[in-house]
């Protein structure tokens, strides 16, 4: 069996959101399974000296049109959140914690997470938005909420970020298939097409 | 008549020279025209306090694998230069001077210039390479060596720099659409779907 393929992604992401909706289905075309990896860029973009998109002058201004012009390409809803970026410390720890438990469970929490935040301009780092998405997937908010404070968990997401930077990974969405990394949606075609022909 | 595509590009930039190859047919696809507009990001970029790509760490290796692996993807020809990235002044002063000649030559121009330095390994910056590339479009390089040191020829690199900076050009190549910007080889397929419909 094929190793999965890695999906490094950050909650605060439109990217790793538009990506999220697409890639189970893009995997499933090759027989392959994913491993969903959130990561917090906030603590990985300092390390190496690059300032968030939206920050940058110019730049800024037009990654925000072509996130919206992005979503219209993909047909996907979406709204920039107005607090955004944010904070994703607790969905990240939820998402941790609940794929422990179980994986398929873990992702359905995550996408909910992703359209919460950009599609229904909900704040993902307030804990009665994680609450209701737990709700939604048939998971107990008060279990979930104390399990989030559990040390282990803390201890997870900390050994989570190491690995991420330890793997090179520096945006969202970011991919590894079979050590090929593949930053952003716009390479999911690269991507295919790897998997396809196992390399090219 | 549809206004002309707008291509800005930097003869140093291999996402350029890959969307140079492939912009013609595009538009052509969508009965458009391209103007090639030549710009030098390193006099863009301190201004915007953007670091060349391959500067960055971490993402800067990734583009290298990225440049080779997208060319792959692309089928063209490519080994990222000994020399990268490098002075483009020479050819975007023999560009914007062929263009006041013959638009369609000064494009055979470009087109031989980025081929030479990203599939052949040659030195834009060098006189000889900019010469050759002249002499294999039928132009006498001893005049194009004059004519590229008169002063409205300087004049009108620094104009065209002024332009794209206040068109908000801040990467390679970047399109302009009917007043739609699109950045990156890898946006060309939503330029394309905003040629065919009108906007999205």
């Amino acid at each position: 069996m094929a190793e999965p393929i890695r999906f490094y992604f950050d909650f605060s992401s439109p990217y790793g959101y538009f990506a999220a909706e697409g890639i189970e289905d893009l995997a499933a075309r090759h027989g392959r399974e994913v491993a969903w990896m959130p990561v917090m860029l906030g603590v990985i973009f300092p390390k190496l000296g690059i300032r968030p998109l939206v920050e940058v002058p110019v730049k800024g201004e037009y990654s925000r049109r072509d996130m919206n012009r992005t979503a219209r390409f993909l047909g996907l809803p979406f709204t920039l959140p107005e607090v955004f970026p944010t904070r994703s410390v607790m969905a990240c720890r939820a998402f941790l914690w609940l794929n422990r438990e179980r994986a398929d469970l873990a992702k359905r929490f995550a996408r909910g997470i992703l359209r919460a935040y950009f599609a229904e301009g909900r704040l993902i780092d307030a804990p009665e938005t994680i609450a209701g998405v737990a709700v939604a997937i048939g998971v107990d908010p008060a279990e979930l909420a104390e399990a989030i404070q559990a040390p282990e968990i803390k201890q997870a997401l900390f050994a989570a970020s190491e690995d991420a930077l330890a793997q090179g990974v520096f945006g969202s969405p970011y991919f590894i298939v079979d050590g090929e990394p593949f930053w952003g949606t716009d390479r999911m075609a690269q991507m295919e097409q790897w998997l396809a022909e196992g390399g090219f």
